[in-house]
């Protein structure tokens, strides 16, 4: 029975933007699991009832559900120990810091890199939600949050410079195979990547070049998304 | 026979407070190993000459010297494989990741913060190739540089915020018992114990107790190290 994944849809189905998702596509990948995307929009809470919350991804895998990208890479190589994502306990203790690293300090600069766009890309349903629940996450308008696109994107670079000497010393985050904490950090360019033709990384950038490495990965899964290519 | 560990020390020679230095003397206890500590000032580079470089730390174990805390940790698991600093090949990746950020993030705001009680703990021989060679690289003095220090230790406090949701997660930043990881960061806290009365973090930080735990652990030799109690 092929497992069902609930992921969030911009204004085509296969427009696939949230980080978190992101991730779990990843995990799936590397495991050369399959599941079957369900497209998701903001407005449609009701259709995650059965899973107990109100957030994608989540993860149908015949009667189990599991919510929360985190939980869903336990669950994944607890029942597909094939390919870990987590090396052990200790590496997955360790991509908890790169989890938060990545989400308080990466994922606000992006947000105002692409805001824009990301609004442009949505789904039209889901426009005055977004507009009013951000605006008000905000407290400013969407387009006065965006504010100057310029000093974001070289807010962004300045935050990525903890990556480069590690990027510079070995191919990925995990060492010499990609694993969970890349696609933690992958996420994140992954969401700009679907929805943004801003590139928010220059050529020379030991990150770009991981980056590459990843979009590659799993017989080029990112590469080929819906998606501006950079 | 006794491994031999040259340090940075201050005006005492029991006045250790180099964070990378400090790196290796909790991986050395984490191993339940002994080391003599070899008191060592800015100005002696020639006692150093041996090591084929100029900076401490500096493990000799028999015929073998091992410069570069990373280095040094390194050789630790592999010549003492028992308690591992290490879990594997990805916990050590993603600890290269900890330590870029540790001291592309954390290291500056600390300096900030300690300098001047770091120039008057330091050994009278180091304090004029001390200032000269880090107004140099400050590009102002000394004073200058240190600044405004409440506003260094707010910058500081709010640099520590990707660890504050992993440690309320977990006890260690390497999972439910200390290892590299943790002493990579710890270092940083104990260089300004070492030096300073300031009082880096709050009682109420999730990182407090991680400090707290981390002073504890191994008998408490860093706890008992010479230093202002926080």
């Amino acid at each position: 029975m092929t497992m069902k994944l609930w992921e969030l849809a911009g204004a085509e189905d296969d427009r696939l933007f949230s980080p978190y998702c992101w991730r779990t596509r990843m995990a799936l990948s590397h495991k050369g699991l399959q599941a079957q995307t369900v497209p998701w929009r903001f407005t449609e809470k009701a259709a995650l009832a059965f899973s107990g919350q109100g957030l994608v991804p989540v993860l149908q895998d015949g009667e189990r559900v599991v919510s929360d990208s985190w939980a869903i890479a336990a669950y994944l190589d607890e029942a597909y120990p094939q390919k870990p994502l987590f090396e052990g306990a200790q590496a997955r203790a360790l991509a908890l810091f790169l989890k938060s690293w990545c989400e308080r300090t990466l994922h606000l600069p992006i947000m105002r890199v692409i805001l824009l766009d990301l609004f442009g890309n949505l789904h039209e349903g889901d426009r005055a939600y977004f507009r009013e629940s951000r605006e008000k996450r905000f407290g400013t308008t969407l387009e006065a949050f965006a504010g100057d696109a310029p000093a974001a994107l070289a807010a962004l670079r300045a935050a990525l410079d903890p990556l480069r000497p590690v990027l510079a010393a070995q191919p990925y985050l995990c060492g010499v195979a990609p694993a969970y904490g890349d696609y933690i950090v992958f996420g994140a360019f992954q969401w700009s990547r679907a929805l943004s033709p801003i590139r928010l990384l220059q050529a020379d950038d030991p990150v770009y070049a991981w980056r590459e490495r990843l979009l590659d990965a799993h017989g080029g899964m990112a590469r080929n998304a819906r998606g501006y290519p950079a």
